[in-house]
């Protein structure tokens, strides 16, 4: 049974919230049950050093969270003077796999900056961060086009993400903090809206786990990854 | 004429919501305008090794702002691996503020730590964190004091904040961030309840200016901090 | 009664000692009591990015203390890596004070830059900063304007700054030490030669005051200043 | 047709050289082809302050490169003064897959601390570590049991780590950095002796990969981590 | 010929000013020339942790230089955020130089930190420091001893410093900065009252020397070293 | 008699092995007892900014020690967020101990930088670096020389470095660890292969030393420099 009473195979409540900011480019909250995650989209009009009169593109992420984002209040990383190991890997895989799916030579010599910034956590701060970040990036890039900065979307596919887990023996979908605390194992799996593989990170937390077992969670984060997919559609549609 | 059409005495919309956050013992949201600060109040059972063994606690804060809060997005802090002058210079303001009101000897030997984190910018930061930190606090407050934690309110009046401003030759009240950024002079006042003075915040922006001047400023300053703190009481009240 | 015996309106006894390095374009060793700020002007022919191209010049100022200028030793902030709060604040002041009577326009794409470094502490280093800073950086433009530089000095008016407090309840003038660390409130005025106010901040030390004391202590302040441009007046005669 | 010549199957040459350190308590020079990283095993009587009084032990890992382990010369992490998000993210991978086989209740409140330093790079550090680094914590634990700290050895499986992915559109094992930097995709697979999985990362460098691709990869890594596995019970046994 | 014209065995002209400072429990002000150096003794009940519980004491010493020193001005170390090299080094010596001649187990569990501060720089700044410091360092133990600190003067010797080099083809004392930075060689000496040596510094600025010219540098440094160790006595004779 | 039942003027058993690294364009695994330091010669095609178009090149070097190259673990300095005042001194000495002997102005607007990297310490790891370094430099140079980068070799003598000290009375050459952690005094000589001093550091580590003795030690150093002096033409013969 899960502390939440969800079906194994059940998301929380979603919601991606569009336009959530006076400034941003683009912009999206993404709300995976009580974790929230504001995603805005910079455009800036230059690249980094070894991409200079390349002609192509970039698109990077930082990662934070409020201190007292969750129930123990952590330092806040500026005053510490230093980001964590956590907070560097998380920004980097969410700067890979948005890249994965973008033409990176599509959109003139310009980086795109997703700015992830968790308000309050409860599990799943990642896979909502790249979930979110993908449709506020969509929002910026549809900006840019409006503005003639490229004749076409330089997006070739979706690209969501979520966290499944063995928890009490049982494979479930989309862990919140009280389950990914206490999970067995865990994955993170980052999808294309065409089910293609962009990032697996699969972890024995407390024991190993087989073949099987994994082959399980993958199948749960298809199914979970479909329902989000779904999801930004009808947010870019929103947002015209 | 102010660009957002304002009397020169009107504050802008202000809210203040309590309760947004799952996890901290006080929160309050302060919006003034575009300007959205949230202050969330962690209580920590510990104080600072000055006040060991002294049956005495302590009330302090962080500030940080989201790097796009900003109409140009500035570097993150915790990437750059260190706060800003003017970031140090908000939260000493605010924890001297906070403590002004407080009477440091009621609560044990606990430490209050107000985050406040500006989610967006639009002028007035600090003064929407003071006036929203003094929300969460007392909520934190009250939340101990049922607890058992002590048995009066150590609170001993209120407190909140508000900027004026000269601009172009006209003393304005609450600047927001275009009237802030061309304003000859500005002010920003901390003032309680009683309207007695805890800070005086005066600066010659683009040139010194006179006794006069800066008597209308507080003029204009009281009025809006009354506003305010009918505004806290009628947040206060709801929270219970 | 104070504890130097001094009368409430009564400065400490001030010198503002010119040509005292042998290297920097203008110098001024402020002592206001045992209080000793050694205010160093570097020019430099570059402006910040942020001028470039403009025309312009700027006036900026770094402030540090040495580790035994107090009491109890202080650690030394290269050691420990970082600016403290209250230098960042300091500096900050210092160079908003000087701006606001010197006209950047006037000086070509140069910065001057006020190193200023307490030898000894007691009490009122800001401010002894702020006086002597102005006498140096006079120096260091009169000495640019022999050397051709400008055809005019760009100084439009004297700045100079002073504490002032209430002590066991009686308002007094330019705190030291001993006031600074027991006062109830305290306020550090920043005024032109004329008398327009430039920087106020008061603060409540122990509990908020009203505005009687408040316009007591801008009262105390006047009168100080006065006494204070005076002595830069004499002081820059000399320097010729 | 691979840079090497290898068949898509052969790892490279590899060796795990024992005793390779004066002072280590257990030591292992894990050479895979050009790639060499000196893995040292540091006894501590001592555990993070998260485990003080819990009868329980931790082991830990550090990664670190020498500036010219590459062909393009690295800046020395030290001098820079923080280490990079890929050095974290490295060093966390290592010490989560050691933990994972051993059983951390059973050599008492101790840490044993593997430093895991790349001499030279030509692809796979981070496999090459975690495989070296196995055997140097074996050595490390049956040293501590030869003097008597605990009864058994708490391992409870071989862990041992290799690299696969997708080159010129053919599944590979174990890539040299000629294949690394090419890739259209790769995966890092950490599994135990007895074939459970540890961890898995799988990312698309260039484009997003099929469940059937992840499926060769995947069984390219069973082979290779079968042929580390012989040779890390090899070092094992000579090192007595 | 020397640029200032002195004779090659001349030392400039030097003063030891004591009880410069209102707080330190030891001052000295070190001339030498246009050099001056602050050094000042902080007496801190306690020592470094490796010293804990031992009975023995320690002496160490901190070096910073004010930004415009020198004739170019050099960053703020606080503002860098790290101590340079050539600080850490020479702050080094000045520690050693100082342990060297005092009793460490003649004053209990207690450091002495001496702070040397250039306030301004003409060549020569460590061997003021180390000469200087030793004054100070006699005064703050003398005045321990007045409390009853310790029954005896932990002092073994005096130690003074002083420069050489070889300057345009000749040997010469004291090297000032016109000196310095254009010598083929120079050495740093620090010698005992009694003439046995602390440190040698020698280094090939330009070119390599010989066994015969180190000779000679090191007869005059003897040289110098007498007149010091006179100007300490003196000033220690002063303090009483 | 010493730890090592070395006669007193005898030498660890040395090797100066070249040709250790796949990538640097110089290399030697300087190898003196048990201490191993790793050099590796990198030439950049760029110059410090203080030699920008002046035709003439730079030597650098740094300095690093892997954390358990010791028999006590030390920190790792990359962890730590910086480099100690030991290391930043030892880099410097042997920047400065190479630039003694080369003709910066004879390899181009270049620099060659040397990591000294000590694997394993047993006492001597910057002479032994320093020594190492001549070796990997040469090789480079060569290397450049025969891509035609300049008509001959800009080097004008060897240098090698050895320590000498005072242990239990008796002075003695190439000091190990358990010397060097004992000795009463050490000194570090850096000679040219014509017997030049390039640097001398004399240091009593605990009791200040006499003329004689300075002189003995030194005459031990020229008999060990002249040994490693004829190691490294054998390893530079052998390198071709």
């Amino acid at each position: 049974m899960r502390p939440s009473g969800r079906a194994p195979d059940a998301l929380r409540s979603i919601r991606l919230d569009i336009n959530v900011s006076k400034y941003a480019e683009g912009s999206c909250l993404a709300v995976f049950g009580d974790t929230q995650v504001l995603c805005l989209a910079t455009v800036e009009e230059k690249v980094p050093p070894f991409l200079r009169n390349s002609g192509r593109g970039w698109v990077t992420a930082e990662y934070g969270m409020l201190p007292r984002a969750t129930n123990e209040r952590t330092e806040r990383e500026a005053s510490k003077g230093k980001q964590s190991g956590r907070t560097l890997e998380i920004q980097r895989l969410i700067g890979r796999s948005l890249r994965a799916v973008i033409d990176l030579g599509g959109f003139g010599e310009r980086q795109i900056r997703l700015d992830c910034d968790v308000l309050q956590a409860d599990g799943g701060t990642r896979t909502a961060a790249i979930t979110g970040s993908f449709v506020a990036l969509h929002i910026a890039l549809a900006h840019m086009r409006k503005l003639g900065a490229m004749p076409a979307m330089p997006i070739k596919d979706h690209v969501a993400a979520i966290s499944c887990g063995i928890f009490q023996g049982v494979p479930v979908l989309d862990l919140d903090y009280a389950e990914d605390s206490n999970a067995d194992a865990d994955a993170n799996f980052v999808l294309t809206g065409t089910g293609q593989i962009v990032e697996i990170q699969g972890t024995a937390e407390k024991k190993p786990f087989s073949d099987a077992e994994f082959g399980q969670l993958f199948g749960l984060a298809r199914k979970g990854i479909g329902e989000l997919v779904a999801l930004q559609r009808e947010a870019i549609r929103k947002a015209g």
